[in-house]
């Protein structure tokens, strides 16, 4: 793990959330993408070397939806840079880490992406994520 | 806002959360620190230029306490390093945020910090640290 990509924060209104996030980083958000596969639109914002990324549900059975739904606006997951996703995964695997996907899936901003299971990471969802353009 | 300096992980035991979470980052906590007026006891791991704050109550009345009893095990804040926390509190209060303590106080990991309401940061608690020795 070489440091934290970033921090998902589900919000359940991008705009909204924006213009709060703006005035508290005192900087603007540097995208916003849609990841139709997860039902999700997202905003970036850069923090040095770190990002937040903040997701609002675009359909009723997104996972943000339903995060939202039971412990209302809040931080979702933390997300690990790593270089290697899928020795990082068979690593974690061994550990005993139960993986929420077998193999690396596309995530938003240009990453290949895996996420473990928070009731073994302590009530945490973690996520790996890999620049997709370091994939050999 | 420099960089995430650290993330605050509620967790009901430091000593089973601390093998979790060597396993999880292939690393070993790098201290351990009780911080009396808080009722926490924390351990600390480095991840490149960030870190992760595992935080255990040291008493029934801990804010972490009640963290756990409401929402269970998981992430509990955002710190975000700063280079001068009374100057960003200042900027932040103006901007319409609620901040916890009117002073910056003395938190773990020799720094300086100050909470904004989650209320007022969309469901999130952040926290804004700043090394206590860059103060003037």
């Amino acid at each position: 793990m070489d440091k934290i990509e970033h921090i998902g924060i589900a919000v359940k209104d991008l705009d909204v959330s924006n213009k709060i996030y703006e005035k508290l980083l005192g900087k603007s958000h540097y995208k916003i993408e849609e990841v139709l596969s997860e039902g999700v639109k997202t905003s970036f914002f850069e923090v040095g070397p770190n990002k937040i990324e903040l997701l609002e549900a675009t359909r009723e059975d997104s996972p943000i939806a339903k995060f939202i739904e039971k412990k209302g606006e809040g931080i979702h997951h933390i997300a690990f840079a790593v270089k290697d996703i899928e020795l990082e995964m068979a690593r974690l695997k061994k550990e005993g880490f139960i993986l929420l996907n077998e193999k690396p899936k596309q995530g938003a901003d240009n990453k290949l992406v895996a996420f473990i299971h928070p009731k073994t990471a302590g009530g945490v969802l973690v996520e790996l994520c890999q620049e997709n353009n370091n994939k050999h």
